[in-house]
């Protein structure tokens, strides 16, 4: 039952995929303990360069022999009136002066974000990385085809069964069903919203009767009750984020991992704020202010770069009201401990289950 | 793991108990059946008179000699301005025009609603029902004491731990936890609405480790699969709402049956349109075209009474715009089939998975 398919595609002991935050969370010790634990480390290089890129994968090769992946962010045309923009910096502004920052007013272009998309997919060849995953859509058929000449197993990521059929189409080896449950950034690409809000009880037997290729559950799985009920609804496996997120390896500053220790199930919420897409976090003071303005600021990534200075002070000033906070809705769950320690008790209490 | 100290309490062979659907869904036939098949059977006895629940229960009585439930509303106090009313005769008046539809403006009190709701305990009382569940609260402490006094199991609905730690404090049995993808009204009390829609992967572990009476999963819940997922998660057994409203049993609109049958798991939606309270149903023009409206709209009861002859008139009419089309986000997996197939069925997958 834990020995599968997904397994054997992906090299690992354990059916459990450390969920590739982005934002410096994926350090190089946490993907590679993921990884010499039975696990998939992933790094999360949405918003990397592609020289960064490159070093991490090294850095991580130093530290482990075993297979692990990178995850990219698939770029889609996105609209910017001077409207939302103008919206946008007068809401930030006050917040700006109040954090003593200065904007950077870096707005992205999509020809300068598909660029650097075209120079991560280069690295991921060049540095032969065995699996890549995508968040927010799938990649050209050319450039599927490419990474497949190369042997890297691809792995999508579907927040509804019409994502997840689209995934299987083009030619991906696995899917990640992502939960209404999950923290971060909603991997949605072809519903809306709200349609897309779908709870992982409901989402994976409906992906799972519908797709040939494994299924990986995403959203609020942190330990081995998470993992045996994925399993009962048919995926073959678990993505985990928040859990691996509170890990001692992880690179998340230090009051986000407090927040979330100290966080109930009721105190996430969904915001659009933060970067212009949506995404799951523990609420505060700039998710509130900024609800009632949600639907006129500008798309994902301009809203993410006009933040960006923001975000930045609000963690080296240890502000919570500022910072994007992302927890999946089972904060309760959420431990400090080693990676080795998570998987470890994970695995021993789906044993005791199989031994029940 | 399938027989437990909540099959025993409520005397039931498999761990399943139908969702206490109001508004006509749960015919004698359907609940008869459930408790005849090993499950427990519940009268949705919400919206009903006091008349009309000791008809159902003496009917259901010579159908069964099994365990069955009764599941009432707990009244609330509610705000009605006259702006929120005259904003929703507004809305709602071309709408009863086109269906040739009077207004029987019947606006309850809150000390009707409560009258009601007690005469409705001494029913329940009076005919020695032997399961009573309770939705939207937690009522007085006098009556939670009469009810136990006279041995009926008391059955509390929560969608946040605070609200289960509540239900077990005030000294009920057996808690349903309602998770994001559950259909119809949200029995939420003490939290937002947004705060409340936690997903059954979350809710049910968070709910387990914090008290100690049984747990019963409710949402999105179809068949073997889910039942093992909640048993994973640490729940004693499931309530399934949608899964028996599509049987031959229901006595549901025939339309919304097709509906449900018809519809994909991204076509729900929560309205509190319909009712005042926040419910999930497949997306229509009514949810739609109330969707900006929908802050400035009475509370319950009062909206409910509002849409009351609309509701009736495009069931009978057969028009799916302005129906109540409760439905949870699993409607991929609904069949038509007798209730005796579907417990059948699912335990028969239940043991498939056991064996393995």
């Amino acid at each position: 039952m834990l020995q599968n398919e997904m397994t054997e595609l992906l090299h690992i002991q354990y059916p459990i995929i450390q969920a590739p935050m982005a934002g410096g969370v994926t350090t190089s010790t946490l993907v590679a303990e993921v990884s010499n634990n039975g696990g998939l480390g992933m790094i999360g290089a949405g918003y990397m360069s592609p020289v960064q890129m490159r070093e991490q994968i090294r850095e991580i090769r130093e530290l482990t022999s075993n297979f692990f992946g990178v995850n990219l962010f698939v770029p889609e045309e996105f609209d910017m009136t001077e409207n939302e923009i103008n919206t946008a910096e007068q809401l930030l502004q006050p917040i700006r002066e109040q954090l003593h920052v200065e904007d950077k007013l870096d707005i992205p272009t999509f020809s300068k974000v598909t660029e650097t998309f075209h120079e991560q997919m280069k690295v991921v060849i060049e540095e032969e990385v065995p699996v890549c995953s995508f968040t927010f859509g799938i990649p050209s058929k050319e450039m599927i085809k490419e990474l497949k000449e190369h042997n890297i197993i691809l792995v999508g990521t579907a927040t509804t069964v019409k994502e997840a059929i689209e995934i299987e189409k083009c030619g991906m080896d696995i899917v990640v069903v992502q939960g209404s449950e999950a923290g971060g950034h909603r991997g949605t690409f072809l519903a809306g919203e709200k349609e897309s809000l779908i709870g992982l009880m409901s989402l994976i037997p409906q992906v799972v009767d519908q797709v040939k290729i494994p299924v990986i559950a995403a959203g609020g799985i942190m330990d081995g009750r998470g993992l045996m009920a994925s399993i009962c609804l048919g995926a073959m496996g678990v993505q985990m984020g928040t859990a691996f997120l509170t890990c001692e390896e992880s690179g998340a500053n230090k009051l986000h991992i407090k927040e979330i220790l100290h966080a109930t199930e009721d105190q996430t919420a969904l915001t659009r704020a933060f970067s212009g897409k949506w995404a799951r976090g523990i609420n505060n003071k700039f998710i509130t202010e900024m609800k009632q303005h949600e639907g006129s600021l500008p798309d994902f990534p301009v809203q993410n770069s006009l933040t960006k200075t923001i975000r930045k002070a609000s963690f080296s000033q240890n502000n919570r009201d500022y910072m994007s906070l992302w927890s999946g809705q089972s904060p309760r769950l959420a431990k400090r401990q080693t990676v080795k320690s998570l998987i470890h008790n994970l695995m021993t209490e789906v044993d005791k289950f199989n031994k029940d």
